[in-house]
């Protein structure tokens, strides 16, 4: 008899407090015999490892995945490749794998190439995913405002990329979001000082983490030495 | 001595499934004496009351809170001031309250105006909110698509309002998600036709819900009858 094939499971972990998993997400850490997720930078763990800790036990399997903070292609490619073979080694031994990722699993998430490189190479997997807590939402519950209300639009950039577009945004969006803000935070502050909207912007880094830290009156900090872990929301009056 | 007065919890319940709540929103709910939620319509449980049934006893105080499905400032004022009332009468007795929240309480819920509502009369309350799990995230997760990867650009539009807006953002997303999309399907379907990307849109209606739906091929649709819960999402081709 053929053994079946297990079944890799997407699990969102949430933003930092390991109470913000889903009770599914909790449910599936707890059952599956093979728990996998990114690891950690300079033999550190990394933060998905860091929200699981509470709800895994010594028994279970530890996958830790190397994904590289890099832009090269090949090498992104290469990773993705190693990380599908070490999971498919148990995958095809029957046993299922949870994939544990921080903040949302569709949500600018790692696990997507992982899942699209199984997938490729052993169409045969069931991947199924959790959804989970995301940053703009820990970060306007750390801040105590509404992330969007009624009619209003959102914008939510990955600023690292695209600081540029700041412009064309601003004319349609009512709440923006910038995600990965901390390396050209300078420039952003400068483009909101010039429109008048620095009182109308808010970060927090590492929302919901044991070091959480709240940035307002931003007028004061034309520069911040912020972790990679940092929103920013803009509230803009459209009148 | 004086009774301290109680905490107002706003938890976000997430999408339909009751295992989407988090691990915090179910402890909160399962602790506290008395819970809010919107009441539902024509008699109906409302969905926030039908996600939270499993976590709760009928030892617990339920208060249905009244939140029309209108537009009108002046009669939605009045419910707002009617249902802080309703939930002060058990805080200012040093009780705490639970409000439950479909989706993420952040995310354009009718919280926000409870919350502003009894912190404007009554502001020795402490308002504390847990977030959750939003549609966008649910509707990505069903979908079994990433909702964004890298650098991409994510706009977030209620449709019902906004729809007009369309074509300005077309020029600098990637992703579009249209909320509350039902009575405005028929102008957003002949506009992505017209944009040649109906094969590009995906939409699920009432996601993670028993009743969950999932519309692809909509060049076969030009009409369609959804319900208030179907989120649209549009993944545009960027070169």
């Amino acid at each position: 008899m053929k053994t079946a094939v297990g079944t890799l499971y997407g699990v969102s972990v949430g933003t930092g407090d390991p109470e913000l998993i889903t009770v599914k997400g909790q449910r599936l850490l707890q059952q599956i015999p093979v728990i996998a997720f990114p690891q950690g930078v300079n033999g550190k763990q990394g933060l998905a490892q860091k929200i699981i800790a509470p709800w895994i036990t010594p028994q279970q399997k530890k996958l830790h995945l190397y994904f590289p903070y890099l832009q090269d292609e090949k090498q992104l490619k290469k990773a993705w490749q190693e990380a599908s073979e070490t999971v498919w080694q148990y995958l095809h031994q029957g046993m299922d794998v949870a994939f544990a990722c921080e903040g949302d699993i569709s949500f600018y998430s790692t696990f997507t190439y992982l899942a699209q490189t199984l997938s490729k190479n052993y169409p045969q997997v069931t991947i199924k995913t959790i959804p989970g807590v995301s940053s703009p939402m820990a970060t306007a519950s750390v801040l105590g405002l509404p992330l969007t209300l009624r009619s209003q639009n959102l914008a939510i950039i990955p600023a690292l990329y695209n600081v540029a577009e700041l412009d064309q945004v601003l004319s349609w969006a009512d709440v923006i979001v910038l995600l990965k803000v901390s390396s050209v935070y300078t420039q952003v502050w400068q483009k909101l000082d010039s429109l008048d909207l620095l009182d109308h912007a808010f970060i927090v880094e590492r929302a919901t983490q044991a070091e959480e830290k709240v940035y307002q009156n931003l007028r004061d900090h034309p520069t911040l030495d912020l972790s990679y872990f940092s929103v920013m929301i803009i509230y803009l009056k459209h009148d």
